[in-house]
């Protein structure tokens, strides 16, 4: 059965990293001591090795080990043999086009709609939707395709951020982006807060934590939706 | 002699569209009453129709005459026909996308180095860069290629915004993301304030507008501009 947890953000206002979701993490990896890391969003540019180290620390008090999937010779292989995978944040057009280059997405999508646990903040929650076109991120690498993993038939928008009122700034508010969006693509979007997550187990998805959801649908009018709420019907 | 216009925005809060530029904007286009608009940025999702209506106003303040790219049936010999060029903001990779599917971007790069006097705002900006890989906008189509005009050595982020005191977002500000570009390219990027904009005279590229500008260069520290400032030295 799937289970996938896709979190707006790893750390949230004046938290630590992943500290608002650890006791949900211990659970949703309680089959598994080794959970292998996926770094190649590279937040800031760090290296893969910087990535990893700094995500061991809060695993470590759920006593999991994290392996970066850079560690392996064969990053197709070492997925095929994960027991919990985790993609981590950064910059989504770096993260998609790692994947694409190393031929990971096929197998990434394939092991995890066979069951093996996964989690992804920010960059790593964009990539679950169908495409990555509702990344915030600056598109400073071109990959080969938009097309992502497809874990949920909607696109993500992660760190999703309300109207700033009394901004005089005049660039586009989150919403006009996403509405911009409506223009070219049909799939429906959901706006994550930071703080939010979505749960997957099996075919049932819901939106969990302490926080709203801003839905965008196709020639509708954005409407808020309550944590717990089903989401199956977001197509 | 080439003559270009490279403004952050086309509206500064509080003004209306393009007026704090308008008496610039009546000089650069001394020679012609007629300028050719390209409306492909699609601002909000607008029609090439609308939005071309919508730029016809301020430009009736100065006697000019605007006519949409997409009213003729050739957009490559409306290019090269063309007197004065304004490309207007919107969503830069829609811009791109169009520019690219409809072949106009190797003219409009050819009739402006032979000295027709070109404006761009927001995306119109960003395309003047080397790519638009510091870009501010949603990445909603996939257009082939990141590679722009290259009027100037370098790259622009247009709607500069500082880092937001006292903000609890927790995703990237413009500076970080800017930084992460710089893990994966080389040339300069300006961040150019709503308000300010460069002005390209043949060889000579100079700050200009109200306001500071904030250069970043590949493996050194940010650092500010004062307006009149000459950009030759940025490559």
């Amino acid at each position: 059965m799937r289970s996938i947890i896709i979190a707006s953000t790893s750390k949230v206002f004046g938290g630590e990293t992943l500290d608002y979701i650890l006791e949900d993490l211990k659970n949703h990896f309680k089959n598994t001591d080794e959970i292998l890391f996926i770094p190649y969003a590279r937040p800031g540019g760090i290296s893969h090795e910087e990535y990893t180290q700094k995500v061991k620390e809060p695993f470590n008090l759920i006593d999991k080990k994290i392996i970066g999937i850079h560690e392996f010779k064969n990053p197709i292989k070492a997925l095929k043999e994960a027991k919990g995978i985790y993609v981590g944040g950064g910059n989504t057009f770096v993260l998609v086009n790692q994947l694409y280059k190393n031929k990971c997405l096929n197998t990434l999508k394939e092991v995890v709609n066979n069951g093996i646990p996964y989690l992804g903040t920010s960059a790593g929650s964009n990539i679950c939707g169908l495409t990555m076109s509702t990344t915030n991120d600056m598109p400073i690498v071109y990959p080969p395709s938009f097309k992502t993993l497809g874990f949920v038939p909607f696109n993500i928008n992660p760190h999703y951020l309300d109207p700033i009122i009394g901004s005089k700034h005049m660039g586009e508010t989150r919403e006009t982006r996403i509405k911009e969006f409506h223009q070219f693509n049909t799939q429906p979007v959901i706006g994550l807060r930071e703080g939010s997550y979505i749960q997957v187990k099996g075919n049932n998805i819901t939106l969990k934590g302490n926080l709203k959801a801003r839905i965008f649908e196709y020639k509708k009018e954005p409407y808020e939706i309550e944590s717990n709420t089903s989401l199956n019907i977001l197509k």
